[in-house]
């Protein structure tokens, strides 16, 4: 008999298979929260005309609708692929447990995906990046901080 | 008379104060094409139950459901705030040509948010991150990899 691990990731792999069917990216996951799936999504980057619409993206956004929160405590993703660091990032964010994945960057690459190279790029410091960067009015930037800060009901994330 | 920067990064400014007055995080940013705005928006993080949902991926969101492409190709960016690596990971991927910023992150951490933090842990690899990882079912999720490579008329990005 299968584990349960198993289980979700092959469900996460027959995503990423169905959506290369449809047109979408090769790439799926799934969301667990107490050995149920709460949420699962594929890349639907150039279906959707959003290119923040990676399988992890999606399936937090879908996870943290069902669940009417935005931290995923408790939770575990099982992804066909290595988050890329946008993903992995909003995992972060979510605050999600534990991650499996199947694929690698390294796999990614091979197939024309720009996971590495974003990698890569994020270690630099911003004036060594192929983005060009420009930092000003830092002085004038901060005064929404100081009304973050001086604010006595806000909700913290 | 101000520079057109200085107008862009003033109303990415003014999105992120009127974001802590109505409830959301204090970041905003705007998208520029040849000069014209084509979307803004500020952090709704706990307004909308979206961890995704930071100034800059709301705002790539919008300018790519406006122009109907997930290219945003000769577009520059205006942010309150030096870009979380999930959204410098969103930049990328959207192909953005030039990103202006005010606050930086380390002015991000001082009033409470993980930027810096996320920056430190996209660096490790998997097994040193605070986030515990695992890969496994390698070779079966190659599989949409290989659909993915024979698919004669895919949507690549």
């Amino acid at each position: 008999m299968k584990q349960p691990e198993e289980k979700y990731m092959q469900r996460a792999i027959e995503l990423a298979r169905q959506s290369v069917e449809k047109g979408g990216g090769p790439f799926g996951a799934v969301i667990v929260k107490n050995g149920e799936i709460i949420a699962e999504d594929s890349n639907s980057v150039t279906l959707d005309n959003d290119p923040t619409a990676h399988a992890e993206v999606n399936a937090i956004r879908k996870a943290c609708k069902s669940l009417g929160t935005f931290d995923l405590s408790g939770c575990e993703i099982y992804s066909s692929c290595e988050p890329c660091p946008m993903c992995l990032s909003a995992l972060y964010w979510a605050h999600i447990d534990r991650l499996y994945y199947g694929c690698d960057k390294q796999d990614a690459k091979n197939i024309g995906f720009d996971d590495s190279f974003i990698y890569e790029q994020i270690e630099l410091k911003p004036r060594f990046r192929s983005l060009i960067s420009k930092q000003f009015m830092q002085n004038e930037a901060i005064s929404a901080f100081e009304m973050w800060e001086q604010k006595e009901d806000k909700t913290e994330y």
